[in-house]
């Protein structure tokens, strides 16, 4: 399943990520999740000034999962591997399988669900063409191919 | 669906957290289901002091899970109701549906996957005892309804 | 020193602010001292409807100070004494003495100096004056005592 | 004042470090500060294995200050200058100088002290021999030079 990535951010388990099981704590994977988006989206030049904003990825979540498979360290180096696992007229799905880096270990998987919607009636709405397009042409004939949870057996 | 919860933990929305779209961050979900848990427990006499620790509930978070309908904003109090919606020999499943004190809204809702695991092996473990006994006790004929995502439409 | 405070806000210590000594993380604190400025507003009828927002009391932080003396553990309750120790014309200061609640130890203290600033310049503005007249009325004789790091000895 | 400090953390504005204002809320900078001092101690070669842990610097923090000049945005990259301004015989400061990558500007300083306790006593210890080793070797002359608040004006 994980040839299907072709993007992969990196993150520094902090101390901070770190609860009284001396693993990173379950909710922090939702936070690697999120800031796996940011990079993928930097990436693929989506993450513009600060005057300019998140204005063409003006999205909200409506869904997020993770499962969790072995534990993760303090000062672990993790591979955040992200995909957009499919495109539809005003939602997407973002993938993730996160990797350790030292023993490959595969650590856990998720996805996320979103929509663009309209503030603030919160109505969906198209997305923004050029991202539609930037994003085809990065995932190409990965794009719809095994969404929702993961195979990582 | 929301008649097969007993039990409900409250959460103020604090200031930290609101992201940049003046709304609750989707991984705070996250910890809001966990500090569910931990008042469940409580309410079941399962948090003891410091010292005992989590001894009788020690658990690793193997599925999570939240969907998300509408937004919840700075200073919100919020009702998170909160069940076991199934026990199993080193397993249990904990529901939760958030909905919003002031106006009834149903802002989202999700469900917890854990397991009994013996340390450092992680091989699962059956749960302690006392703990299946009350929370049968507690959920009684609802135990094993309706288990996975929450039914809030 | 504490006879001068004339608010407390109450902190259960959550699993999400344990760290890997099992304590709660010295940064989590700040967290604790924005939750109890947020309750002593409220207190005093500065927090309100969503819309109007933080129309009133638009400040950012310029100064944040902690000292710790003894750790917090998992599911204490602490007691937030907190008090504005002095209003100047554009900013202000808020005190903090955290006590636990099951053996009055006291577990750390510190200070926020804030200003009020206009939005984009960021200059200072003057205080709103029912603000001014609220807090004057509610600190009273303790206003501008003992401004800075609290004495806990 | 810059010129005293050797090295560096780089560190990018997440998603979640953002508040309702659309900038770095106030107590996120002493997470920065945390992760600073990991980067410090690893360029130190003082992070070791998970088995290792953190025993070679098992310190608590004992003071936090920061002072917040400018705002930062989401997306910036911010340099973090680090240096370790003075050792006692079981305690240390650690001083920060926090600056936009993107256009050099001054967003915050701050300070920690530290020092090396036994557990469970809490009693203060002498810290690691080869710690204050390397850490004098590394900061050299300017040890001991110009600690507390950092002057940035």
């Amino acid at each position: 399943m994980l040839n299907l990535f072709r993007f992969k951010a990196v993150q520094r388990v902090a101390f901070e990520d770190i609860d009284y099981y001396k693993v990173v704590n379950n909710s922090k994977y939702f936070f690697y999740f999120e800031r796996a988006r940011v990079e993928y989206l930097r990436k693929l030049d989506f993450i513009s000034t600060r005057d300019k904003g998140l204005d063409k990825f003006d999205v909200a979540v409506v869904e997020n999962y993770c499962s969790y498979r072995k534990p993760a360290y303090f000062d672990d180096l993790l591979d955040i591997h992200t995909r957009i696992s499919y495109l539809k007229s005003s939602s997407l799905q973002f993938q993730y399988i996160i990797v350790r880096s030292g023993d490959g270990e595969k650590i856990s998987c998720g996805y996320t669900n979103l929509v663009r919607v309209a503030f603030p009636s919160l109505k969906p709405r198209p997305l923004d063409g050029s991202f539609v397009e930037k994003v085809t042409e990065f995932e190409n004939e990965n794009l719809g191919k095994s969404p929702g949870i993961p195979d990582i057996t």
